[in-house]
């Protein structure tokens, strides 16, 4: 079910900060800066490594206000990692077939992520404390 | 420096039953199972993805005793997220390179890691909360 590794969402306070500190310290460039108002984050994806079946990334979230899902992350636990993102062939069919192994999704039907990407969240509490999030790319034309 | 995310490690309690979950659930094959005393844990690799810089893993953890990094990992914060690792070159260069930007590498020299690895571990306060390691694969022969 699972292609790849999509990325790892790490969540801080100070966005431009981070994205300068993993260019220069680790080589990773920035490959698309989007705001999520839905979301409530602004976040930019940071290229790793290209693969058979897609590319993965490190993508660093801030908060647009503190009263966001990653606002109240960071305030509970401090910057960190946020999510673990998995690539998926076929979103709605792994939502069904996840929800069918009794694993709570958090989205009735799959939303808007990175780069054009459709997604689902797994609840963490049922994936051992992880939060997981379920990434179909868009269709290369 | 970075060729891939190599892995994605999750401490858990019990790790039959979570990699009877990862299994089950998302399709992942274990690839590889070790002991490693140094480090206090007991894993399982479960293969993800390949690419055209190695592979990517879930890396499941459980402590072999409550007082190893590990073991307080949990006790203070729960089954999840762990540690990220990414694939690079050459580690003694990478750790090089990198503690050359000010961020302290926790290893003198590197180490044995998952299925022949030689690794390094980063501070995570250095790397904005996540702790962060180096694996460079063995050579293929």
């Amino acid at each position: 079910m699972f292609l790849r590794i999509d990325h790892v969402g790490i969540a801080c306070h100070d966005l431009e900060e981070k994205i300068a500190f993993y260019e220069s310290t680790f080589g990773l460039t920035v490959v698309s800066r989007e705001v999520n108002e839905e979301q409530g984050v602004r976040e930019a994806m940071l290229h790793v490594a290209d693969g058979d079946n897609g590319a993965s990334y490190v993508q660093l979230l801030s908060p647009l206000h503190p009263d966001t899902p990653v606002g109240r992350f960071l305030a509970r636990r401090g910057e960190g990692v946020h999510h673990i993102g998995y690539g998926v062939p076929d979103i709605a069919k792994a939502m069904a077939e996840i929800a069918g192994k009794g694993v709570r999704v958090l989205d009735e039907r799959p939303r808007h992520g990175s780069m054009g990407a459709s997604i689902a969240f797994l609840h963490p509490k049922d994936v051992g404390g992880v939060l997981t999030e379920l990434v179909e790319a868009p269709k290369r034309s």
